[in-house]
């Protein structure tokens, strides 16, 4: 269900209750302690479920590491309007064991793969 | 759930049961005749619930119209391989009386709207 919107002005590429793919695309993302991990590349739909399975987080090569590519449960993306961007709950440290991939080397992304990325996270699918 | 997908040799912004993001904007919008009814512009997920409400389909001013946005369904959108874009079971006069609205007249996308919408195109919510 979605919750109940009263959204006479905001944008109209935001509501209360929804948000606009390619406003989601571009965005900053922090951890708690306000590091700017990377920004919000694109997210991955369900085509048979309308379900957003996760976003790609990614960062610029500018650090020398391959694997700059970050696949994050929705659920883990918590919009902060003071910011004007993600916080997603990890620390720059945990970040090097979460599952990710270079540009040029990705993985299959079957069933088995977004289970795998939400376990990571703690959600179960 | 996601059927199992065997996609070895998909791109990376594609595989047999997801999709990016950005990849869906822009794909060309046809109707079961081959018409062309537009683009699509972006989809509206939402927030929560991380589903996909609806894709917006625009098409461009040279017509004269001022409502060129079309809200439709995640579930009424069909890809088809072969034409390199979606389906819609609509015909170009249906979508007269469709929902839709100026870029400059923005409705309220609260959840009475997305009900709306749905009902349009015979989706139950």
């Amino acid at each position: 269900m979605l919750e109940r919107a009263s959204d006479g002005d905001v944008a109209h590429d935001e509501t209360a209750a929804l948000i606009a793919s390619d406003k989601v695309e571009g965005t900053t993302v922090y951890n708690k302690n306000g590091e700017k991990l990377g920004q919000i590349e694109n997210f991955m739909v369900g085509k048979r479920t309308g379900r957003v399975e996760y976003a790609v987080m990614s960062f610029g090569g500018i650090l020398g590491l391959g694997k700059n590519h970050y696949p994050i449960p929705w659920d883990r993306l918590e919009y902060n309007v003071g910011i004007g961007g993600y916080i997603v709950d990890i620390d720059k440290e945990a970040l090097k064991d979460a599952p990710s991939y270079a540009q040029d080397d990705q993985p299959q992304f079957n069933s088995d793969y977004v289970v795998g990325v939400r376990s990571y996270y703690g959600i179960p699918y």
